[in-house]
């Protein structure tokens, strides 16, 4: 095995990833040694990249996601792993409650070395085995952007049979991976993109109807036709939440992962307490929204969609097209 | 028994109550006709008075909370009831999903003829047998600021053992409520109020800290020496929410109920989702919260905090006095 690897580097916030050779990092003893095949990009990266994210360590290397094959163990770590297949959840030290992460959780990529490298090393805890009925390509798309929109979808939203789901923003890789998971128990699915081939790309996927969020009143169109909603997954924010407020069902529930189009502005209380609404904020997954989230692609044999691939030395084009939001799916990373 | 009764009249929204001669009215097969010892007042009466309500019906007899003994009974209902002493829940048609209301869900006081009278029918599913422990009086106080406390403290904030609790603008009738049952199981109780007289009785009711909403850093102060809390439940939402979801603990619980100072104002989605935090509306309460709220009672001997009484002559006073927000607990009109 080599010494040295290549790996994306962030030399400081705000600058260019540059991927230059950096040593092969050594498993501690309860840690594993990842030789990565597939890695996939998350909004986090392109938003650490420029510095937007709170306590960035210079020459950090990026990445949350992998698909890999075990290359070597800690002493503490069954050595029947080396050679295996494997995805990482990339959420270290969640802690105790799931209700929410201890103080200690940080995600792989920031401030600990990530998976845009040849090798990465994480806690044997986080390993696990892909499903098997995707490809590598599939399993590294899954990791963070699948257990976010578990959690939020099913822990946080508590998504009930035959309910009717609204998943805004449909196009980013959570947003997907909701649809995805909402085919296999809601009622209709309903999504809003600024895009009208989006909208129709998930129309194919199991949408019932999209909205344009661009129109002024398509949450009135929405009402109109559907009645309203009962769970509503959210990365965006900003000025459709008075929208949403409006077309969510008596004891809906509003789940917020994400703030792309800024904060939640003034809402009306009357309509929260008479209604019985829920507004969640939802962020990643523990351990247990990891591994129900596995079981439900596995039981499902449900597939991600994945957007384009990209070489590792491609690496800033990928940021780019994932900042200018032009993907629709997980934008993949070929080690 | 007379054929007519005396009962505080709206005339139309915005004039003051009219007490007069109205004829007593007949329980219908599933009611039961109750003879009004106790009633007691809710910000909700005064609303109505004004007109800010939608749906008045003019010429309704107000009032929600009754004490009193079961006169006459509909050929449906078990005649034993007849003589006792009752208690009864407000809330009219939740129907069967204890997550929200029904449509047809209404609240004794308008348009159904209320308790600011001698006699009042209710359906015969709403009487309960009031705690033993309580005076006629404090059973007036008890039943829909009871229900709607008991909601939004246990069956929407869901408190655990030891945990922190906020309550906001103690004085009201649901907020004394909430702190009597949350000395039943919260760790430290902490209260909000404009007046330094309402938080001393409230120490001395078990709260362990008061702090002036008033002051601009009085949530930052409580963060300082109580870390955060876990629960906050509040009637008031307007521009101190911003502050509450400050000293929020991770994965807390902001219960609101009502809108005594106004909307809701720009919240932080990062803080949000970042914590896993919960804004989550509540009013009144179902049947089983009802029971609950009285099981609890009855368990813990808890007594309301009955601020004064009036008589039924005095019915524009006691609203003025409430509309001032001069009253520390409950308001009771004798009958």
């Amino acid at each position: 095995m080599a010494q040295t690897m290549r790996a994306a580097v962030l030399p400081e916030p705000g600058k260019p990833l540059v991927v230059k050779e950096v040593p092969v990092p050594e498993p501690a003893p309860t840690q594993m040694l990842i030789k990565v095949l597939y890695a996939s990009v998350n909004h986090r990266d392109v938003w650490i990249q420029k510095g937007l994210y709170p306590g960035i360590r210079p020459g950090v290397i990026l990445g949350s996601d992998c698909a890999g094959i075990v290359e070597k163990v800690g002493s503490e770590v069954d050595s029947s792993w080396i050679g295996k297949k494997v995805i990482v959840n990339p959420g270290l030290e969640w802690g105790p409650h799931r209700e929410v992460q201890s103080s200690s959780f940080h995600i792989l990529g920031n401030p600990t070395d990530g998976t845009f490298a040849e090798y990465v090393v994480v806690p044997a805890e986080n390993v696990y085995q892909p499903p098997m009925h995707l490809s590598d390509e599939e399993s590294a798309a899954l990791p963070l952007a699948g257990v976010t929109a578990y959690r939020a979808l099913f822990y946080r939203g508590k998504i009930g049979n035959g309910e009717m789901v609204l998943i805004t923003g449909i196009g980013g890789g959570v947003a997907l991976m909701t649809l995805k998971m909402a085919t296999t128990i809601a009622g209709n699915i309903i999504v809003t993109s600024s895009s009208r081939e989006k909208i129709n790309k998930a129309l194919e996927l199991g949408a019932s109807e999209g909205y344009l969020y661009t129109d002024d009143d398509w949450h009135k169109r929405l009402v109109k036709k559907w009645g309203g909603v009962d769970v509503v997954v959210d990365g965006a924010s900003g000025p459709n939440i008075p929208k949403i407020i409006d077309i969510l069902n008596p004891a809906g529930r509003l789940v917020i992962y994400g703030q792309t189009a800024g904060e939640i502005p003034q809402l009306s209380t009357a309509k929260l307490f008479w209604r019985h609404l829920n507004i969640l904020g939802s962020t990643m997954g523990s351990p247990s929204d990891f591994e129900e989230m596995l079981e439900l692609w596995n039981e499902h044999k449900l597939k991600p969609v994945i957007d384009r691939l990209y070489s590792l030395e491609e690496i800033n084009e990928a940021f780019e097209w994932m900042d200018n939001a032009k993907q629709f799916g997980k934008i993949i990373i070929k080690i």
